[in-house]
């Protein structure tokens, strides 16, 4: 793990891009912080330098409640190499959406389960490679999307005591499956009027898991429109979680 | 409306019962407070005596933010006489659950409409005589069940400016239609694994409501085991509307 940059943000936030082998990613930590903080990892879509002022908001409500916080680019996006087969399955769902008709299981599946294949093993590598920093210390969360992502990493990841995961990209039915193995703590945050969000999957999903606690925090406003309210309410699950 | 005993809560809560012509309730204010306080109407599924520490415990947490809270007894619950059709209606979902079959709308119907009708407007006068008082001012919030005497109030009574609603009762389909029209900010609570109640059911009503602003909290834990978290998380919500 390699940092390549580093700057102070106005408040106690030092936020540092680094290089873990090919993999970009960011870690943001207080700059007066004296004991080690819990980690949450900060899931996105993909495409960190377009993503990365709604992160940093994220990363910053983390820091500011004594969490250090972390994220990597995802496969195939922003400044790492494309796939052809991720670039077919997404112009085949945009194709789909523009026609008027639902993503079938087959275009889902070929959309996420690579993307989860290939970037679970980067999130476990960014885990062992952030925890061996003296800032840094467990437990760990994962908080965000693409939630299938969040879904495989909290079930084979013993480390991960808490996922807060954001419905709204498309849930493969063999990710629903897996929930019901998953055991740590779940809060999972729904746009109830998402178009683009397969709104009957996400309860499916919510259902299934196997974790005791479980809380489902459903809200209007669309895809971005989450209620400043439920950040705050998120941030305190983490704190209860992690901290 | 007349005061029919008072006590001072050890913490800075005044506690009086009330009758309001036959129908009794109880106000919680702070006893210390210089300001009127917003008001907080505490629905409950009838029987006061038996409710009192549970609703108690809400009102105290409503004080504790500045808000006074007030409840009164349902039709045909706790002294109030009873209505040989309400003891039917009761009956006959005691008999329809015991014999593990779903209850049918025809019941949910006699149970919950009778309801609905007798005791919303005493709500409203309720709301009319705690407002002539000079320690309680506007807005008035609901929170609680009946969920379909909450749906209604909400939709009728233009005072109301913010509804936290617990599912957990029986929802006619007729209060879904209802619920179209309601504007106001609506907050629902639903037990995900609560056996008494339908889940999907619960899940129409928050998508039928008009609000702009409406959230549905979902957690496990059985009709009684709403965790901590959202008991705060409620009360921000009455805050954020009412104070």
């Amino acid at each position: 793990m390699r940092f390549t940059s580093e700057q102070r943000l106005d408040d106690d936030v030092l936020e540092r891009s680094f290089a873990l082998g090919d993999v970009p990613g960011v870690l943001w930590t207080s700059a007066s912080a004296v004991a080690p903080a819990p980690l949450v990892l900060l899931g996105h879509p993909g495409g960190l330098d377009r993503m990365h002022p709604r992160v940093t908001a994220r990363a910053r409500a983390c820091v500011a409640e004594g969490l250090a916080a972390a994220t990597i680019e995802l496969p195939w996006s922003g400044v790492r190499p494309r796939s052809a087969a991720a670039d077919q399955a997404r112009a085949d769902v945009r194709r789909t959406l523009a026609a008027g008709q639902p993503v079938g299981d087959e275009i889902v599946d070929r959309l996420i389960l690579p993307l989860v294949e290939a970037s679970v093993p980067e999130w476990r590598a960014a885990i062992d490679a952030l925890l061996l920093r003296p800032e840094i210390a467990g437990p760990v969360g994962f908080a965000g999307g693409v939630i299938a992502i969040g879904v495989r990493l909290a079930r084979i990841e013993p480390r991960i005591a808490a996922a807060l995961l954001f419905a709204g990209s498309f849930v493969p039915l063999g990710i629903i499956e897996e929930a019901r193995r998953v055991t740590a703590p779940v809060h999972v945050l729904l746009q109830w009027d998402d178009e683009g969000n397969d709104r009957q999957r996400a309860l499916d999903l919510f259902d299934a898991f196997g974790s005791t606690e479980k809380t489902l925090h459903a809200n209007m406003g669309g895809h971005t429109g989450v209620p400043q309210f439920e950040g705050e309410a998120s941030t305190r699950f983490l704190v209860r979680h992690l901290r």
